[in-house]
This record gives structure tokens, C-alpha cells and sequence, in this order.
């Protein structure tokens, strides 16, 4: 069976992976590391998998883990993976990366928005991994740069529209709002429970690095220079994103037409569910799972469309699609591992 | 001194208006009326105020108010005011109308949302209560339309700049969020603790009444028709109430000087604040206050201005403003009873 | 397969029955019954499940039942149990009834806090359904009364040390906190968002109906009278139960020896976890799952043990202690379809 | 008029200060400092302040304290104010310490639970700051030590009964939670909202260090040893603090003797409130206020009473308390700048 490592497994990305991957039929949970918790029980760390998951946090070894596991998981902040990453593609091992540094096609991007990069020929070699989008490159990549929680909740409804020449690629509107487990787990005032707490605000408006991240995408899909304006918020919530996009459409079109056209679009996969007619994507209802819903609305008056969409930022935002993208490079069952049947609430 | 009663005082809105006014110095707050709580305590509906507002709570008569107060707040679902205040107009009685009743200038409009409006003529005479804007005319005027919460943190910020002429009135965008309170303390599957919490979504989308509310203000200040396109969400919180506004310049326009303008506009009145530049305007430094706290921000690849605000929308978009209302009428300070130091979390 | 049904779907516990057996590999969930969605997809009552359980609500037909499925769940208010049951009975049809109908052994204590019993008779054939102290019985039963919640988080922790003589049965005080999906989804003022949110408080003190239930049964295990002190709060929170128990030592009696009775009593029984020492159980750790989680402590001057414990009052406390009796009836593993990792936040 | 000082202005114990003592009719908020905010602005920090308390932090000096004001609350950690207070002391500045250097009679207590004590002589002359209960004591005080949340919310309910010998002193059980802005504004994963979110649990089981500093006040009431178990809960809310306590009545007495009693005793003093009969003490009631809310209970066939009482940690449990010492030592109302009439919500 194929065997797999989490490197960066204690952080929230991390740990969901852990607890993914500790479910799967498919693949074998081999290793774990953290620099924080290195020698601890990774139940220790996280209680809630008492009995399930009583494997020790390791540190981090290039060599120990290519000896051990065919596929890496790495949950580290960027500029990290761009180090680590090359010494395991040498030996053999594919990465799924959930950093951003194999995410952009155009290095001079990611320059300006993280750091120079220390590996661009490998950059080359990545493939962005969403996961109902560019599955067939995904399918034979050994580097995947995992798609960030924004981008995704925002290329999934866009992209359809976009390549049907639905809509307008200027002045596309992006608001977004995250729960706050996306700020991960180290303490900060940000996180702080009585900060958030009665607490709605944006932050980086129109200035956020998943902004460049969208533009490329769709630039790419487009086959024209696309630049969506985007402003981020935090919900005092710990699981769940939100995106509410507003968008001109070119001519003329029903919300029936739209809705087909995202329908046909994902025809096949299961993880992208079209809400009922008339009521908008909401969190509650993908918390812990690896869905995106999605729901069009007309603002007939002003041409516009307005789509939402809802997923959990730490599952199809981050390691449930890290996950799918796995099993796609397998050539496993894209939802292997990733249906268990939701929380009702 | 001036006595006043509230109308509908069981419900939040109504709750805050007493909370507000049995602390206000320059009023006497001489009755409370109750549909569903008459006869009983009010601090027995809500026992925070033990000891502070043990009055009774009455069943309505417009006759026995006339007698005994001077100005009437009315915080009753719409439809009802529309029948209860000509009896208090025509005895003398000044109105502080919290529902949708005396809000609108074109009756077409309020008939197209709302219902048939039962006395025309008095609508005719309201003043829309947007206290900032409209102070000469609150002045004087006998029955206010209080402005809903959702146009309330919409007008604020866009007016000036419409006035100015700095922005285009062709696809304005409006995504606002809201806490719970504002959907009113009757239980619901919608208010329902279990329903709400990590759950963040749209609803009525591009459908919402406060729509051709914001509209037809919008349409005023601007001289010509405005339409903003305008979302409504919902928030796992109380109170608080937050709007991101979207809308292209007209011409080349730095922050600066929109924060001017902003700033201009509202000189000398103390509920606008502009935050500090580089932060967004955030729900929890308004709660429980009557201030507008707002925000501005460029997206210049796009020539988009970016305004967020923040109220609560039990305070300056309810019973606060409305008691703001109540002080321009009687030639009192506006901060009146209003300018506790806000909590700091 | 064993075919089983849910009566009463679309209630909170009702709901969690339904995630729990649409996933079961042991089962055919066949039918689903809602007196208020009857006719409805499930799914659109509960959107989470849309693409997994899309069947039809039904109207209850105790007929119908009885010939589609071997097995019952029922999630109803008390007093309808008792009358629907006793036909499901006598047409072979075996039942877990969540309700309180069927965990009295003493109809003299049911009829006190309840009403009176309309079918004395199965009631004496019925097995109280806390899983791992009557699995025997439980084995063979017909009928299962399924403990209430706070009987569970209160009974797993003391059962071992009342039977082990370690305490005294006097002065046992049982303080519990609950989150608000144990007050169901019937829409109410006392679960509004607003009402819970940051509000703390305690509830029918010393006056609750889960108060006898736990007397029975721990007299029943003490072979004398017992009664404990019992105070309920609640926590606003959705979902999850801790129980803090004080009672007093027989005699110096060492922490590590209260955590070996604990820990020998469930041998072999996956669901009790002790917590690694000098940590408390938490809610957070339990969320989703199966799992009663106990901790130990000693107040030494005192000659007190305080014990921790925590459910997920929707899991434990209702549908998955269900499901764990009926994997014990059908002679399955007792973990079959309770297993999935849980999640780490 | 008399001008204070808050010392750690920046903590929430110290914003809460500042709140309410710049809305104080009777002193004058002459200074405030912070370490880490030393030279901001104080609503650069705390922003709902902006336009009400734009003060600089300054760095924390004796010498210029002396000089700029005549009494000085103290908001820092432990062990800081055993070496300031003597200062400023020494320069007859008088002092409200909100930490635990001041508040134990038997300097023994404070060298075991915190370190060895700096100033025996000063903490001699220190009133323990239980306003309504010490208030003669505090009238004359030099240095208060101001009484920390948990022994507030228990001492209060308990001591009327203690001095009237209605209850046993021996097995009295305290259960007390709290919500998380007692654990400070520092952020650690205690406060991460991800951690504290859905998670009800206990912590320091008879082991905080509120138990000593409560057994100490109940025997010197008591006049001999009373140790009570104490266990604190930590619940996921911003502000607020029940306890609940069990005690066993020495004889027959029913809750209304018992109610009488409470009352009788606090006769006058306006922030203890009785809750009404048959509804226990709820934190929502309480917060933003210096209220104490308090209910009684019988558990008749266990012989036991139960009280429960509710506070904001920050205000009666802290801030609050320090300013009511304040009014008291200074002759004024006690409840000067405590007063306004609390939210409904």
C-alpha cells in the first residue's frame, strides 16, 4: 500500500490531514513530523484522537522520509517547502505542497508577493492543484502546489463562467469571509477568543497574496489579463469560508443558463453540489467536509451575477483537497477517504 | 421634561431604546407598552435591568399616551405604525418611527415592498431619520422614519462621496453582514443557536426591502436614479454590523482625498469616526455604541474605491440613532445619553 | 442486510441517527419519518447530507415499518414512544427509543416526573441502554430505553467506584453543563442565538427529570438508595456535555487507584477514554464522536474525588449510543459505523 | 478633584479600568501606563475608545505618578506590585491592587500559592477589598487588595450563611466557570479562539490558586479552618462567571429563611440582586455591569442548598470592584460611575 507522510502534521492543516489520511482505505499513514512537538504523542497533542491516531511526532528527515513513504504532505508556512522539497523529488518521493510556493506559474509573482525563489525549475514542474480543474495535469505531476482556501472558493464558481464567456473579466468583485482556524494555530491577538469574538471586520482589503494567486488563475482560464478586486474578512467562527463574487455579465443570461453551465462544468464530480434555487451557500452545511456549494442569483437590474459559495477553509480549502489531489495522482477514486456523510449541524 | 414612551418595548430594539432612555438625562421615560409582555415587569422580560427599569410594561392606547408623554418611539413590525400614529400625530404626539412605515418618500416604492400605505398624507410629512444628513429637517419634523440598520451603514459612507461627485452611481456594490439581533427576538429556525453558529451565509440576495430604501436615498443625494446591488449576510453574533462598499471613481482619486471628504463632511458630528488608515472598520469597537466607524481603502489596478463601516445595528442602526433623532427634535445635544465610554471587548 | 428505520428524522438526535446509519456498513438505513417534513427530501432539511441521503421524509405508518425494516429507531418526544412501540413489537420489529418511555425499571418514578404509562408491560421487558454496563442484556433485548445525556456523562464515571465501594452513595454532587442542541430544534427563546450567546446559567436545579433517571440506576448498582444532587447548565455552545462529579472517599484511597477501577471496569470497551493525567476532559476533544472521556482528581484535604467527564451530548448522549446497542443487539462489533477519526478541531 | 492612575492600562483588568473611570463623574483619569504600549495613543490600542480616551500610555514611573495623582490602581501581573506599591505608598499615594500581592491576611498562604512576599509589613495594612462586606476596613485603607473573580462570585452568596451558621463549613463544593477574558489579553492556545470555541472544560481541579484566597476569607468569617473544593471551568464566552455551590444546612431551613437572610444582609447595597424566585443567576444578566446576581435552591432529600451567582469577571470581578473600593475610600456613592442601566443583550 502506498504510504504517505504529513511533515508540518500539528498545525490545523496538518493535524485535519493527519486525521484524513488516519481514515483512509487507501493509502498508509507512515510518519509524522513537527518541530514544535517533535518526540510527543500526536494524540497528545491533539486529544480528540486518543486511540486513533498514537503515533509520535518525528523531526523532520529528507533522507528517513524518502526511505519510508512514497508521498509527502507538506503543511509547513512557505519558503520552508522551496528548501525541503527538491531533496524529496530527487529521491523519488511526489509532494503535495499546501504552501504557496509551487502555486504560481509566473515566478516574478510570487517574487513580489513572497520571496526569490530558491527552486524555479522545479516551480515549472507544478502543477496547480485544483482539484476539478486541472485534474488531468495533476494526474502525473509529482509536485502539486495546493490551491490557498480563497482562491479556491473563488475559481470553483469563476471558472465555468469565464471560459463560457459568460461574464465580464473586469471589475469582478471577490468579498470573502473566513473562519479564523485559517490563521492556523500559533496564538496571536488576531486569534485571541475575546478579540474575535462580537468581532467582523475585513483585513488587507484589495491587498491580500491570495489576490495575485486568483488573477493568474483566471488570467490563464481567460487567455487575457484578469484582475478581480479582493477584499478578505474574519468571521468569529473556526471552520468555514464564504465567498460572495459579483460579476457583469457580457449579455443577456438567465440564472438557469448560469446554473447549467456550472452543473455541465462539474458534471461528474462530486464534490462541487449547485445549492437549491433561491437559497445561498452557507458553512454549517460543508463544516468538515470536502464540498464546495455554490448558488447564482441575478441582480437584474444591474446585469449582474452574484454567486456564493461556501467550504470548509481546512478541508477543501486545504487538506481535504490535498487529499483529493493525492488520490487523483494514484489513480484512486477522487473521493477516497473524503465521504464520510456530514454532520447534520 | 420632556416625557416619552416606547411603543413595542419587549422586542430588542425596543429594549435598547429603553435601556438608552431610562439613562438619558435630559427625558423622562414615563411608559413602556408590551403586546405579549403587558402587565408584567420589564425588567422581569429582561432581568439585566433589575433594580434599573421595574416599571410596568402596558397594553397600547394611543389615548392614554397622548396624555402622558410628548413623543412617542415606535418599535413595532411595519404595517402596524402606519395605523397607530395619525391617532398620536392628531393629538399633539411626536413620532420616532423605527419600522419601514415612514421611511420612503415615493409611496409606489414602499407599496411595492411593503403593502397598501394607509395614510399617505402623513408620509408625505416624515423625515428620514439619517441623522447626520438630514439634522435641519429632523429638527423639525414630527414623525421620523428611522432608518433601517443595513441603509444606515451604507448612506454614511457613500453619501459624501456622491455628493462630491467622486464616485460613478453605476455599480455600486453593497455586501453587508449582520448579526443575529437584527432578525428581532422572535424564535425561528433562523435564529435557532444550533442553526447559527459556524454558519455564515447570504440571504435574499439582491432581494432584500432595505434595497430601494438605499436606493431611493442614494437617488436623492445623487440627483438621477441610483441602484446599488446589495447582499445581506448573516454573522454567529449578536450585534454588530459591518458593510464593504464597492464603487469606481470617477476620475483619479487618492485615499487621501476621500478621507477628506469623509472627513469634511462630517466635521462636527462625533457618531462618524474614520478609522486609523491601513485598518478596516471592525464590529466589536462599535458595540453596544451609536457610532459609524468607517474605512477607506484603493484598489487601483481596478480604480475601485473600497469602504468598509461598522455599527451596531441594535444602536446607531436602531434605538440609538433614533434617540439621536429625539435630541436634534428637542434642540438638545444629539450626544445626548448617548456617549458612554464604549466597552473595550 | 439488517433494514432500519428512523422515526422522528429530522430532530436534532433524529438527524444524527440518520449521518451516523446512512454510513453504516452493518445496514440499510430504509426509511425515514418526519410528521412535520413528511414528504420532503431529507436532504433539503438538512442540506449537509445533499448527494448522500436524498431520501424522502415519510409519514410514521407502524405498518409500513413493520414490513420494510427489522429494526426501529425512535426519536420522538416522550409519551408518543409508548404508544407507537408496543405495535412495532408485536410485529417482530425490535426498537431503540431515545425517548424516556422505556428507562424506568420503576413505573412508580416514570409516572411521577412524566405521566402515566400506557403499556406497563414492555416497560418491564425493556433494558436500559448504557452500553458498556449492560451489554449483556442489551444483547438479547427487544426493546431499548436509550439513556438520556446527562445520565450517560454521569453514569460511566461513577458506576465503576459505586461498585467498587471506593465512595460514599451520600453527597454525591453532579454539575453539568450542556450545549444547546439538547434542547432540540423546535425554535425557542431559550436556544435564540442571542439569548445563549454569552450567557451562562443553570436550569431546573435540583428539579431536573434526568435527576431520578440516574438515581435508579445507581441504586440499582449500590443495591441501596442512592441520590445525587444534580444541577444542569447551559454552555453556549452547540454541541457537547461536561459533567463534574463530587463525591466522597470510603477511605484514603489513591488517584491511581481510582483510575485502575476505572480503567479495569471498561477494559476492552473503546469508547471510555481516561485522560492522560492532570488534564480534565474537554468538550472540544469529544465533538463528533462516541467517546465518554474521564478524568481523575483528588481534593485531598477534602477526602473528595472530583471526576471530569465528556460526551458529545448528540453522539454518546443520543444517536451514537443507539447505534452502539444496536450494533450490540445485531451481535456486530459495537464500534461498527462509530469509528471515524475524529476531527482535531 | 482627586486624580487616579491605571497602572498596566493595556490588559483587560486595566481597559476596563480605564473604561470606566473616564466616564467617572467624581475623579479625574490623570494617567494611565503600559510597558508594551508605552507612547501609543490608548484608543490606538483599544479602538472602540477612539474620540473618548485619546491618553498616551506612558511608561510606569513611581516618581511621576506621585506627583500627577492621588491614588493609583494597580493592573499588573503578581509580584510586579509588592515592589511598586511600597513607592508610591512611601509617597502617600493610596492603592487598589488588582493583583494577588495584597489580599492574604497569613503571609504563609501567598509564599506557598505565589512566591516569597517582598513587603509583610505593607501587606499587614491591606484590606482584603470585598466591597460590601469590608466596607468599614476599606473606608480608611491605604492599599486595597482587590479580591479576585472567582472568590467574588463565591464569597458573596456564601458568607451571609456562613455568619449565620445555617450551613456546615465542612464539604462545601464550589463549581465555579468563567469566560475567557480572565486569562488576560496575553494570547496563548488557551485563548486561541479555535481551542476555545466549542469547548467546555475544567482546569487546575482543586488546584487554583482562588481556593486558598477563598478559604482563607470563609475561616476568618467562620472563625475556624473552612476549605472549600473549588474547581474552575472555563467556558467559551468573552465575559462572565457563575458559581455554583452546594453546602449542606446544618438544619431544616427553607429557601425563603435562606433568602432572607442574603438579603437582609446586603440590605442597601445595591449590587448584590436576588434573582427571582425559581430562575438561577445568568451571566448575560450581568454583563457590563458590577452587579452580582444571586439565586437560592434546595435540594431538599440531600439536605443541601445551592446557590448559584453570576458576575462579569471584568467589572464586579475586577475593574468594577477596584472602582466601588475606590468610591468607598474616597466617601463617595459606591455606585459613583457604576450605574448605567446594563444592555438587554
Amino acid at each position: 500500500m502506498i504510504r504517505v507522510a504529513v511533515v508540518g502534521a500539528t498545525g490545523y492543516a496538518g493535524a485535519e490531514l493527519v486525521r484524513i489520511l488516519a481514515g483512509h482505505p487507501g493509502v498508509k499513514l507512515a510518519a509524522l513530523t513537527s518541530r514544535r512537538h517533535s518526540g510527543k504523542i500526536f494524540s497528545n497533542v491533539y486529544p480528540s484522537m486518543a486511540g486513533l491516531v498514537d503515533m509520535p511526532c518525528e523531526e523532520f528527515s529528507a533522507e528517513s522520509l524518502a526511505e519510508s513513504v512514497d508521498l509527502v504532505f507538506m503543511a509547513l508556512p512557505h519558503k520552508l517547502p522551496m528548501e525541503i522539497v527538491p531533496v524529496l523529488i530527487k529521491k523519488g518521493v511526489r509532494v503535495v505542497d499546501l504552501s504557496a510556493d509551487f502555486r504560481f506559474s509566473d515566478i516574478a509573482q510570487y517574487e513580489k508577493h513572497y520571496q526569490p525563489h530558491t527552486c524555479p525549475e522545479l516551480l515549472k514542474k507544478a502543477v496547480y492543484g485544483l482539484s476539478e480543474v486541472y485534474t488531468e495535469k495533476i494526474r502525473s505531476a509529482d509536485i502539486i502546489g495546493n490551491p490557498g482556501c480563497y482562491p479556491t472558493s473563488t475559481l470553483l464558481p469563476l471558472i465555468p463562467l469565464i471560459k463560457a464567456e459568460f461574464i465580464e473579466t473586469k471589475r469582478i468583485i471577490v468579498d470573502s469571509k473566513s473562519g479564523v482556524s485559517g490563521a492556523g494555530r500559533s496564538p496571536s491577538l488576531t486569534t485571541h477568543h475575546c478579540e474575535v469574538n462580537e468581532s467582523f471586520k475585513a483585513y488587507k482589503v484589495a491587498n491580500h497574496r491570495h489576490n495575485p494567486e486568483i488573477d493568474e488563475v483566471l488570467s490563464r482560464e481567460a487567455d487575457k489579463p484578469v484582475h478581480v478586486t479582493f477584499v478578505p474578512h474574519l468571521v468569529p467562527m473556526t471552520r468555514g469560508m464564504e465567498t460572495t463574487i459579483y460579476a457583469s455579465l457580457k449579455k443577456q443570461t438567465s440564472t438557469e443558463q448560469i446554473r447549467s453551465c456550472i452543473r455541465e462544468f462539474y458534471k461528474g464530480r462530486p464534490f462541487v453540489r449547485l445549492r437549491v434555487e433561491g437559497t445561498a451557500a452557507d458553512t454549517l452545511h460543508v463544516k468538515g467536509t470536502n464540498f464546495c456549494d455554490i448558488s447564482i442569483h441575478a441582480d437584474e437590474a444591474a446585469k449582474l451575477v452574484v454567486l456564493t459559495s461556501a467550504i470548509d477553509n481546512l478541508v477543501k480549502g486545504a487538506a481535504g483537497q490535498a487529499v483529493q489531489n493525492m488520490n487523483i495522482m494514484l489513480g484512486l477514486d477522487e473521493t477516497l477517504g473524503l465521504m464520510a456523510v456530514p454532520f447534520p449541524l
